[in-house]
């Protein structure tokens, strides 16, 4: 269906929408190749502001772009909504759900997906929230398990509505602890005049002996203060063993009732099928070399969170954050056009821009090189940055307009409950909430 | 569950929280009542704008405003998300999804849905837009029909896909082909470099001699020029006979080939279980006197679409709009506290502050009384009045913004695919779209 026999230009075909696949498309702008980019979904999704859409202050298409509109003036670009079942490097074929693709380089940016650590139950009953419509669905199951709680009759009955479990205090465990925290202290009686803040409680559980594991000493502590100043029940060094939809155990013994598990405590790369073994390493990544090429194959590139470039400087690779999906992306496209040039390819080198991390509407902390600091001014620059970074100066001005209000009355935000959400196997989920749904 | 026998005050249950029920227990701040409002949903919908969420030019939750929010501050007011399954008027008892429900005073206001006049298949291809999940459907359905006309080789086989044939050509109707066809005229190329407006087409079905039946005929002869310049077949004095998914057939023997069928032809009152059929009029709509009672009942109300004010003044009721729920709420309000303190009650008087349709993304026509206008300024007007209508200041900004873009160049807007929508039975659909969901 889709060959370069069209034109005499190389086909480069580009899996992923993500932070890696979209720069590699666009540093091959008016070069001489063809790009053909593939997805599963037909937008791009801001990730980093995913947990406001789970928590109801931001709507989900403000932080999704249109990938057809992202690159509509690019003259040389493609897009197909596509999965991709399968990669036969042999004869350069792609297996996919609109058929077979022969490409002339392919890169693989499929980025990463939760990580349940082969913990079958988690899986099934934990939420996870790497996608808009896992974030979606964790928005309708918080709003639906408030409404829930409202029935009640006993605290008892009440209590695993409102008792929330965060696993994994990494960034995105933070930042949703920060949210609810805020949702539980300024919104919960407003909106809720059956419930007060006493009846919610928001708990951050991690393995490790601290929060933001991967920040900087200063970024933790004061990471922990805010939440635990918000209300958040921060539990370190405590690792989960098990949880069955209404109770969540840990391995100390200590139980929680709770009907709202969120797991953002590891993640693993999204790796089509057709990669063999050899070529896969820890955490579900493709091992790749310095020019983010597979071992073996000259036309096989991986990027971002579902690659390793492992050398000798990197031998575990590079964090899967954006800033390392965004440059290996922009190093791709340069090296995909000096090697069909016949001119000499430069090894990635990643340059850490810095780590931010928010807490709560108006508080983040900055990791910025030797310059570390937690606060108000932390957030103004998280603020700035992501606004910078986000698709679509329409989708900045609604962002924008979103935290403004936020920050002025908490009261902002969108929380609705567009479609019932429910488990399968979940005693009682949204037991209350009518079946029809139209 | 809920009863009135834990305050003094009377207790008004208001089913429904369309622009109706809204205005009730707005109306009954501060009065010496109860107010607990009933809804499926926890939001109010602006519905005049649903037609934009469903072509992609406005999120959903712009349009959206959640209950709770919305009467925070109102203290006699509560809110539970249920849905009525039944009245047991000798008892004053609701039949609910979340228990029974004793009442005062009753308040139904629960709508009007499409009414498909008894076609089954037409029910079962085509699609309604009467609330937002419907309108997403929708808008996935087109946006994935899109994306299949793609990966079509021949006329024929993309025909099918970007045939769009909407029938009714009431406001919904022809703010919905105005809005297509803008999609085609200055979207479609951008976003699909492989198709172009020649190859799509937007038909408007009515069994009426005009558009917009209501409206004058300056109004409906104005709409009709602005549709056809714009490039849209209109068909009237046309009756649908069938439609089977992928073609649709009309009375003269007419057929056109299409996969995207939106019925917009007809409305039917959303009635409750247990008003017993003497109560029921024309168009399944709840027959009442002056002040919205039902005959025989010293404490049922209803209001809005699905009710009808039968008087001599008012033989058929009045037309299912906006204003007219919102007024008949505003009174209804007034009534019922003036019966609480035995007071006499005032007949309801209709209004008319007129129409307006919108055309396209700067055309509208409006009919205000004497004065009638088309083009660009009533295009003005009609903004106005919406984004001044329009629940909650952020949701006013956002709209606000979303138009701003639009006008400026056509490519605002979010066409995105949050899910993958597929009708039962429809050969097909979205046979490319992967499966997975996530």
């Amino acid at each position: 269906m889709e060959t370069s026999a069209q034109t005499k230009f190389p086909l480069v075909v580009i899996v992923g929408a993500g932070f890696g696949g979209l720069e590699v498309a666009k540093g091959l702008a008016d070069k001489p190749v063809e790009v053909l980019m593939l997805d599963k979904h037909n937008y791009h999704v801001f990730q980093p502001l995913l947990y406001q859409v789970a928590t109801g202050s931001l709507e989900a298409e403000s932080i999704a772009f249109s990938i057809r509109k992202n690159f509509g003036s690019q003259k040389n670009f493609r897009f197909r909504i596509a999965e991709v079942m399968g990669i036969d490097a042999k004869t350069n074929t792609l297996d996919t759900t609109i058929g077979d693709i022969k490409y002339d380089y392919l890169v693989i940016a499929t980025g990463s997906t939760t990580n349940f650590f082969g913990n079958k139950d988690i899986e099934h009953y934990a939420m996870p929230m790497k996608s808009i419509p896992e974030a979606l669905n964790l928005r309708y199951l918080i709003l639906q398990n408030l409404e829930e709680a409202v029935l009640q009759k006993t605290k008892e009955d009440r209590e695993p509505y409102l008792n929330f479990v965060l696993v994994g205090a990494g960034p995105t465990g933070v930042e949703l602890a920060g949210a609810l925290a805020e949702l539980r202290n300024h919104v919960l009686a407003k909106d809720y005049p059956e419930l007060n803040k006493e009846h919610m409680n928001v708990y951050l559980v991690d393995f490790l002996p601290k929060v933001l594991g991967p920040m900087s000493d200063e970024a933790s502590k004061g990471a922990k203060e805010f939440l635990v100043k918000m209300g958040v029940e921060v539990m370190l060094n405590t690792k989960v063993e098990s949880y069955d939809g209404t109770t969540i155990k840990f391995e100390d013994g200590k139980t929680i009732r709770t009907r709202n598990v969120i797991w953002s405590a590891g993640v693993m790369g999204v790796i089509p099928k057709g990669i063999t073994d050899e070529h896969i390493v820890r955490g579900n990544r493709i091992k790749t070399d310095a020019i983010n090429r597979l071992e073996g194959f000259e036309n096989i590139f991986a990027i971002g969170d579902v690659a390793a470039v492992i050398t000798e400087d990197t031998p575990k690779g590079h964090p899967g954050v954006a800033q390392v999906a965004i440059q290996q992306g922009q190093q791709v496209a340069k090296n995909l056009v000096a090697i069909i040039k016949g001119e000499p390819t430069k090894p990635f080198k990643y340059f850490d821009k810095g780590s931010l991390a928010t807490i709560g509407r108006n508080k983040a902390v900055a990791d910025l090189g030797k310059i570390k600091f937690q606060g108000f001014f932390a957030w103004l620059i998280w603020m700035f940055v992501h606004l910078v970074s986000l698709l679509g100066f329409r989708n900045k001005i609604i962002v924008f307009i979103n935290w403004i209000g936020s920050y002025i009355n908490y009261n902002g935000g969108t929380r609705l409950i567009i479609r019932r959400f429910v488990r399968d196997d979940v005693p009682e989920d949204a037991k209350h909430l009518p079946q029809t749904e139209s």
